[in-house]
């Protein structure tokens, strides 16, 4: 699957994408020595021979340039945020002074200690550090990094253009009447949800009727127009399962059909002419979420430039059984305990088209082909619908 | 605070809004009897009987009105997600047939169990039915189950306009040049990030200098405009700390000043004139956004009517020790170890300005008060960034 190239976006547009590029530091953090209290500064000598009262030379608001302490034996007022006055390196606390008159006098035995509250240049970091490296995903936190770096715009992973196409004659869509042996159409609103959802917006869905001339005519426009394909039905071996033939026809080139799991086993995948990713997940409607999770996601991920965000696992809290030699993906809800263990409750589908069974889970866990029972308090791999 | 009224949104809007309404089954789930498998519909007395080799009396394409087969002795050819014809209860599947001629012959020694492949109607759910309450966050799945019930737009919480303001003189925004004594402007746009990732995306953010007459104007202009006001910076005892008293004047009502808790101590909350809510965080950066996490998102979605999330716990791996006697909220990074235990490792900030150390950490541990050592492997309350 290609690489999506960069795209410089306003900073305000960033958050959820993929990083791709170096973010440095503009300038030392803090840039100056940064007043962390509201109070005065003074020399801290001074306080050590005894000084206790001193003369208000000056105020130093945050945002004005730095005023220096010409006499050392007088104190600047500051606030929070504000310069450090050359010729100062303590901050008394407003709450610890009676200023009057003129002057500040500090609390009788409150003792300070040299250097106190004052955010020294450069501690957090200095100028030119790589604070951000490409491949994250944009956090919140982020966003102040880059702005702090003096960025406006920054360069993420290029959204893809993606088209979700469903297939099915039986589907008519919510809001349209619906005859008795006709059914709700749902995989292509949901697929656009869980895509849309971690950060893939440009995301639009169409429902084709399972005819050879129209599905391909209609593919090879999506195939044309977009990045990545999904589709969701039509990929087994029944007679109205015409995709697999439409797609090769359009030189869409197999790369896999078909995997040891369930649900899913039915799943296609392929790459066309100029590179679109085509993934053909099968029509019912917990197959086609599990693989959009499964696959479709992780490799949007990837394409994009992300770091890999490694395993996660839960402790199952009942025994599992289960017949097939496939690969076994089981819908959990989670919860993590107060002795800080994540205990993960089976939801079985009731078949993979019960799809109202997997509202209230977290995700599902993966359990491996070459077993057959599992043990209540056995930790399995497990992934998180919305963390992919 | 309160609480949001109801919004109906098209169903493709809906993913990440919290639901206002009880969703119920617009038929049995699934709405007729439904052939699971490619292959051929039968009667299960006439296998049963001996019966192996079946004229194919007609096809049923998913889509099509139900035809029913009309002579036991025969079979209909049917597709996935058809209705199953009346007069068959059984599916054999395509794998296991050889079909030529108008007659379709079952593998020898193929062993079908009496109405196997039949999603039975109503066996997930019946008409009626509650499949989804008020009060959760709309996910992908839920999105296929409201379309399944027929419905193409859907009630939820209403989503609050919402002004971010910053204050401060010193700041400067990123693409502007900045001065040796001014300082880059990151909390207004981090904290925008912050809420929208939530779903609070009617949020805009302003900038005003620390001047009383401009901050009276502007913030009652918000207040105004505006359900939910997030100030950060201005709140703590200094001279240039105007926004209490600006607020005061304004006429929102102080619910509390300061909190016991480090960072974050001098955060403000009050309620206007007409209920609009009014939080006013600290400014240093560390501060306002565990504030933001921690009263303003719990506090967005309760008004929204979203049902609590519960609590949340991971181990601390390794020991804690800190000395100010205040609820201690510190960052950290957090894995979920092979054995599903959930682990936390501290990163602290070197102070509340160090915002770029929250790079890289998932959320942060709540640490009570009236303790000073937290050793390591203790389970600890914790926090995700992205999980309020």
């Amino acid at each position: 699957m290609r690489r999506f190239d960069a795209d410089a976006v306003p900073l305000d547009a960033a958050v959820g994408r993929v990083l791709h590029q170096s973010i440095h530091a503009e300038r030392d953090q803090p840039p100056f020595d940064r007043v962390m209290m509201d109070g005065i500064a003074i020399d801290f000598t001074r306080f050590d021979s005894g000084a206790r009262r001193f003369r208000v030379a000056s105020t130093q608001h945050a945002g004005d340039p730095m005023q220096p302490l010409t006499d050392a034996a007088d104190c600047v007022e500051v606030m929070t945020g504000a310069v450090l006055p050359d010729g100062t390196d303590t901050i008394i606390p407003v709450e610890r002074l009676r200023i009057a008159a003129g002057f500040a006098e500090i609390e009788a035995g409150y003792q300070p200690s040299a250097g106190q509250y004052v955010h020294a240049r450069g501690s957090d970091h200095q100028a030119g550090v790589e604070v951000l490296s490409p491949g994250g995903i944009v956090s919140p936190m982020d966003i102040a990094i880059i702005a702090s770096a003096g960025l406006d715009r920054v360069e993420v992973a290029r959204s893809p253009t993606i088209r979700v196409i469903s297939t099915g004659n039986e589907l008519v869509a919510a809001g349209a009447p619906v005859a008795p042996h006709q059914v709700r159409l749902s995989n292509g609103p949901a697929l656009v949800a869980l895509l849309s959802q971690q950060g893939f917006t440009d995301c639009r869905h169409d429902h084709l009727r399972d005819e050879p001339e129209l599905l391909a005519e209609r593919i090879a426009a999506h195939l044309a127009a977009a990045d990545v394909l999904v589709l969701s039905g039509g990929v087994s071996m029944g007679k109205a399962d015409f995709v697999p033939k439409v797609l090769a026809d359009l030189g869409v080139e197999l790369v896999f059909h078909k995997i040891s799991q369930r649900p899913g086993k039915p799943m296609w995948f392929g790459v066309g002419r100029v590179g679109q990713a085509v993934f053909a997940l099968p029509g019912n409607p917990v197959s086609s979420l599990v693989c959009c999770r499964h696959y479709v996601l992780p490799a949007l991920l990837e394409a994009s430039g992300c770091r890999d965000r490694g395993a996660d696992w839960v402790i199952l809290d009942e025994a599992v059984t289960f017949e097939a030699p496939l690969t076994y993906f089981l819908p959990v809800k989670v919860r993590t305990a107060n002795d800080g263990r994540r205990q993960a409750t089976p939801r079985p589908p009731n078949t993979s088209g019960d799809f109202t069974s997997l509202h209230g889970t977290d995700g599902y866990v993966e359990l491996a082909a070459d077993q057959r029972e599992f043990d209540a308090g056995r930790p399995v791999p497990y992934h998180a619908w919305d963390a992919p």
